[in-house]
């Protein structure tokens, strides 16, 4: 179901499906779902834009946060931190944006720049830069597709404002990323504006409303994640994504996770029910790697997601707990990051994992 | 003597001296040196504006490097980093510089402001935002006298260009501090941009003039660190600066140095000819606490000072080596670090050392 507009009602589910697909990371959505649903109630729906039908002189301006997901936990957001970005970003470039878009269909993410466009009348491409969460910046679909990632705006809680020129994409990503860290662990920022026609090429199309239909399931229902299956995998069959495949079914028996460099670094062990030997999952605020000895059961680009055992709710990484009953997923990523320009950035190594990629589906 | 300009042949004294007045940091000058006598050699004497002479509405523009001084050694500057941040930052604020001025009469950045007041062809101020060198932007008289940070401007070597405003001095010294993590170690800053009135008040006056006749006397002469000693303190003498004292004479017998978030910290040990106790110095960038086991000899911000023994030539920090023979020396701050005010930032205390100050003179 495609949507052409968001509304308050639509606010939750999208979150809980953002969850889903964050893999982990993106960013707990809690404070962010409470102040767009006040900004939506208060101003209306936000029009959603088709990625195929944005002309090609659309100017489209992803928003988004930027900082380890642990952060997001403690550092609240004032609200007005996405659509100062976009000010700023305009007023410095001299040109209005047409549309906003997500950077990552996960977590907050998904729902920052909504804050903006309701604020400012303007519609949110459905789709966003990832089709999941990852993260560095130059991960971003934008970024493959040689969108350049400033003139960027970055801006925090308190209003601090810093404007970023540098073409270099992992230049570009280290020094939001120190800036993340200077200013508190998390900025907001408006970068890798693109043109309509970059767009269509550039953007994860049917994400925001995809995310949407799959937290409405997750929301409904009755059953724990093992029962849930099914109605899952359903969902899934019938998208850019590839199949979804239940990994392992255990307890939580240990949770090494530091905040290292604006990341949350770490990995996560989880001992089966089966008795079978215990499975990791290496994490950079996204679980990124999961193998049981050195048998890879699924890895980046791939998503990996967990979900609690009895509610059958996804799991982000900064919300894991010691004992937790959880069923980890691998599902398979959008084709955009199937192609060799996608994986030299995304592929394990780019993590420093000494495997390959080996396609889930 | 006061000099009204500076040209080629005042270059090599004025480093020289500001390695003395850098308390081992500010950078190695030796690049930037031959970049600034190629410019004055190629345009002529650059003019030098007294302090007290700035008219109220002049314009003042700081320009200097930030990061750790052992980076200074390996990324070399282009050369038009200092133009290009003055020229950046008059675009964002679009105003034109009157005049610019050092951060520091320290190292590098003595000279730094020279290679883009010759481009433009406009005076530099006689002083500077120390009176000598220390690590961080807070430190500095400009800061401390309420002239606000930003808007700044950081560029590096490749013309990445990034554009700060926040107005609390604090959280500017860590954004700049992880900018210069994030671009190769070293980046060139134009801040602290200040009125005529406002620099009378904030700049430590004459230190150009006073580090080219210091460097001069460095330079010249005959005869090894001790036999110097009354040429040095019968320079500083007639200054702003306190009283010169020699506080040991050694080895260095130990020399523990990283770098850590951007700055080169660690500790030095010296032990004494005469046999007495080791003498530690502590470093952060710059030498600022000196002790024999418990007692302070002088801290931060008086100056500390190593010279080579035989050449009596002083020492930057990234060029200290293992079993140099050195003469360590304590100066009397200039009078805008006795205020209560500038104690609250530059104080031992500032720096994690649980000791007070007392001054040396």
């Amino acid at each position: 179901m495609i949507l052409d507009s968001i509304s308050t009602g639509d606010i939750a589910a999208l979150c809980r499906g953002s969850v889903f697909l964050a893999t982990g990371g993106g960013g707990d959505p809690h404070v962010c779902q409470l102040l767009v649903e006040r900004a939506l109630t208060t101003r209306g729906p936000v029009a959603l834009a088709a990625v195929e039908t944005l002309p090609d002189d659309a100017w489209v301006i992803p928003i988004g946060e930027v900082g380890a997901p642990t952060v997001s936990l403690e550092q609240l957001p004032a609200g007005d931190e996405p659509v100062l970005a976009l000010d700023r970003f305009e007023r410095h470039t001299g040109r209005r944006a047409s549309h906003l878009v997500s950077f990552e269909i996960g977590g907050a993410n998904s729902v920052v720049p909504l804050l903006a466009a309701s604020a400012r009348g303007i519609p949110l491409v459905d789709g966003d830069g990832m089709g999941r969460a990852l993260p560095e910046a130059q991960m971003m679909t934008f970024s493959i597709e040689g969108v350049a990632p400033t003139p960027a705006v970055a801006v925090d809680h308190l209003g601090n404002v810093v404007i970023l020129e540098t073409t270099d994409p992992v230049l570009y990503e280290l020094q939001v990323r120190q800036l993340a860290v200077a200013m508190g662990g998390m900025i907001f920022t408006a970068e890798h504006a693109m043109t309509g026609r970059e767009a269509r090429r550039a953007i994860v199309p049917g994400t925001l409303s995809f995310a949407v239909a799959l937290g409405r399931i997750l929301l409904g229902g009755q059953g724990d994640a093992e029962q849930r299956l099914p109605e899952l995998a359903a969902v899934f069959a019938g998208s850019q994504y590839g199949a979804l495949r239940p990994l392992c079914t255990g307890k939580l028996s240990d949770l090494d996770r530091r905040t290292v460099g604006g990341f949350d670094v770490g990995e996560l062990t989880i001992a089966p029910f089966d008795g079978s030997a215990a499975v990791t999952v290496a994490l950079r605020n996204e679980y990124l790697l999961a193998r049981r000895g050195e048998e890879v059961l699924a890895s980046v680009p791939d998503l990996l997601t967990l979900l609690d055992l009895e509610t059958a709710q996804p799991i982000n990484a900064e919300r894991l707990r010691y004992g937790q009953r959880v069923l980890l997923l691998g599902i398979g990523c959008p084709p955009h990051y199937r192609t060799a320009k996608a994986l030299a950035r995304v592929a394990p190594r780019c993590f420093g994992f000494d495997v390959d990629y080996t396609p889930l589906s």
